[in-house]
């Protein structure tokens, strides 16, 4: 009886992962490894080459930037045995910060680097916004021109081209913090933290009622809260300007983004649009900021987006490295991939599954397997004593390219049927024919 | 002043990751980056495939099999804000246990399954014994006979050699924990406490002086210590079962390992070890065990190791499933390749490095890019306004394997001179004709 209790006991522990994380069955790592290499090779053809760090960072790194009490409600951050202060990061930003601004000295500028980190935010879970994700993040250092904007931008656009988006399933929205800033403050006069509550009102224009947007505004800017909305919804850099003052319309933040949609266009790239109501969450821009947005009527929405920060290197008291870059989540890009049918049908990559009549012949299927493997051959051998039915049902399921059979015959013989699982075709060959007639496949 | 304060306060930000785990700038990566794609490739060509989950697991699954104590004392662990205990997965064994009870009923075995998780230990930092560090963990689920042993035990000699060890590096030391209770039990006639600590012991043999073992086991064993000891010695299953009554000189454990060694041998396997004394640490084993022994005269030791484990379901009162696997860290593989000089040199995977004359050839450089990188050449654009020669060096940072220039001549007749970097060699040629120039290399 109590050897029962103790088993009742044991059978309550938890299958289910912790809550708002993922478990990652094959199939679904499938489809994340897909996601990750797409990003992985996109990067790499641009130059960008690879860093990474603990995911335990020492709380220090997100209080000097984003105050105690942001960091205690939206990270996970405890105390070690040791006393000392540590968060899961949330983001990897500040961790690329403090590895550039260790070594500064010795790392040869500019640096173009990336990363697909993993990263913990403490919220309740909902869709695409669990609590654990992945993020490729892809930045550029120390250039200051427009030029690095174009490349950090033509590099996310590359992206949704590999990941197989067409040039009309989304839209690469660009703004300024330098022309948001020079309306805040020359145009609308308002004092900082006036400036902040109007941004963030624009922020969640989307998701509030026009009316409410408007009386708030209303509130906040008096006569000029009309042509205020009226900036807003412009898509034309042109019809911007013109309702500007000029030494705003002339000012350079408006000429960077002339600047930007003109280099993106001669490179081909022609689906921007200037979007004055896009100002991205983080404070730490200063610059150029985007947003690749999908336009399926559906659920149009941005999907990811970055920008530049050139201030970032001061809170370790280092001089300004002139930065730009972003950040692209595989949730959301996921949901993309799965609206527009574009993730690839699942295969395991075994090229060869050797069925086995008996145990007996494991050590041949063994042998042959290991010639295969050295030549690049993926070959999986059958150890069950299932029939061969069976075995070739896993085989399929494995979705094996080839199969085999060993048995008395072919171990005597040293002949091989090899079956293609696809046309159902065999043919039969000695081992030396093997390699060549899967690789002319 | 105020502010100077607030500069020096922000000037004390730690740069240096938390203690006892690693940063990654790219040439760390680069090395992470060899050893993960050696394992990664070489589990697949045995037919394994990918599944990961969260570094955070509810802390149940780790109290029911190694108690409270021990989790609080090794791991990282604590309450989120819901109350929640949580702890950072110190190893992966227990994930993948949960993860196959859950859909024990829809999943088809045998599983080949790998991942590449981080794990954290809560322990002092040393050489080799990090606070986190990312293993290889591969198992095979659902296989009773010992040619599951046989696969698991070829796949890590097959990883050792595709790593460029060889054969005389390092030794494949095997043992059975089927022996090792049965000497317990029948022949030492210990009870279970006793029988722990004398594995213990013997676990620490290497680590403590001869006569402190001698002496503790004579106190343990009293007139057997003797044959024990002599027993522990052999390298010889002959030898070994000679010693011992014939009841366990012919018991299952004994004909595992046998078979084992024959089955290994067969397939070309031959740097294998029955090693009576090798017993490994975790308390899940129930058959065969095996260690990679590094042979190296100055630092020889335990690689990793791993053996059959098939009780593990029962925590979750699960039928039980034969499982056989093991886990391989990086840290020490890292010492090894290092040891035997089997580092790859670093290159970053840039195929063409576009100098740019001055500012204005950036677009005409990047037209090239784009359509280079679509196919599949991998290419950086010089965004700088640096001098030629400098722009050539850090193309030869980054390890390019070409170069081209772009300056006014370049762009007006579209004609470039691309130089291998390696042979000084330039050539002159349209862009029609550099994808076939770099690819036949």
């Amino acid at each position: 009886m109590e050897n029962n209790g103790l088993e009742e006991e044991l059978n309550k522990i938890n299958r289910e992962p912790y809550k708002g994380v993922r478990d990652f069955y094959p199939e679904d790592m499938f489809v994340q490894n897909f996601i990750f290499d797409v990003m992985r090779k996109t990067v790499i053809s641009f130059g960008y080459i690879e860093y990474n760090a603990s995911i335990l960072e020492p709380t220090s790194l997100y209080k000097a930037k984003s105050g105690e009490e942001l960091v205690e409600e939206q990270t996970y951050t405890f105390t070690d045995r040791g006393g000392r202060e540590v968060t899961l990061r949330p983001e990897m930003t500040p961790t690329v910060a403090r590895m550039v601004a260790k070594r500064k000295r010795e790392l040869t500028f500019p640096l173009r680097w990336f990363s697909i980190p993993n990263m913990f935010r403490y919220e309740r879970p909902q869709k695409g916004r669990l609590r654990e994700h992945w993020q490729l993040n892809a930045d550029l250092f120390g250039v200051k021109s427009i030029d690095a904007d174009v490349e950090i931008i033509s590099l996310a656009y590359t992206l949704m081209k590999k990941f197989g988006a067409k040039d009309n399933n989304f839209e690469i929205k660009v703004n300024s913090r330098k022309i948001i800033n020079s309306i805040l403050k020359d145009f609308l006069k308002l004092q900082d933290e006036e400036g902040n509550r109007l941004m963030k009102l624009v922020d969640k224009r989307e998701k509030i009622k026009q009316e409410e947007f408007n009386a708030e505004l209303s509130i906040m800017l008096g006569n000029k809260s009309d042509i205020f909305s009226k900036m807003l919804k412009t898509k034309n850099l042109l019809d911007f300007t013109s309702i500007l003052p000029k030494e705003i319309s002339e000012s350079e933040g408006v000429k960077d983004i002339q600047n930007l949609i003109n280099k993106l266009n001669e490179i081909g790239i022609k689906n921007v649009v200037f979007s004055p109501d896009m100002v991205r969450g983080f404070d730490y821009y200063t610059g150029i900021v985007f947003e690749i947005y999908d336009k399926n009527p559906e659920n149009s929405r941005s999907l990811f987006g970055g920008g530049r920060y050139d201030d970032l290197l001061d809170i370790f008291g280092e001089e300004k490295v002139p930065a730009v870059g972003f950040g692209m989540g595989d949730v959301t890009i996921k949901d993309f991939l799965n609206t527009y049918n574009l993730v690839p049908k699942y295969n395991s990559s075994v090229d060869l599954y050797i069925c086995t009549l008996s145990n007996e012949y494991i050590s041949t299927a063994n042998k042959i397997a290991f010639e295969l493997r050295n030549k690049n051959i993926n070959v999986e051998v059958n150890l069950t004593d299932k029939k061969i039915p069976d075995q070739v049902k896993i085989a399929s399921k494995k979705t094996a390219s080839f199969i085999i059979c060993i048995g008395e015959n072919e171990a005597k013989t040293e002949k091989y049927k090899i079956k293609n699982m696809e046309t159902g075709e065999e043919k039969e060959m000695g081992l030396d024919k093997i390699f060549d007639f899967i690789k002319s496949f």
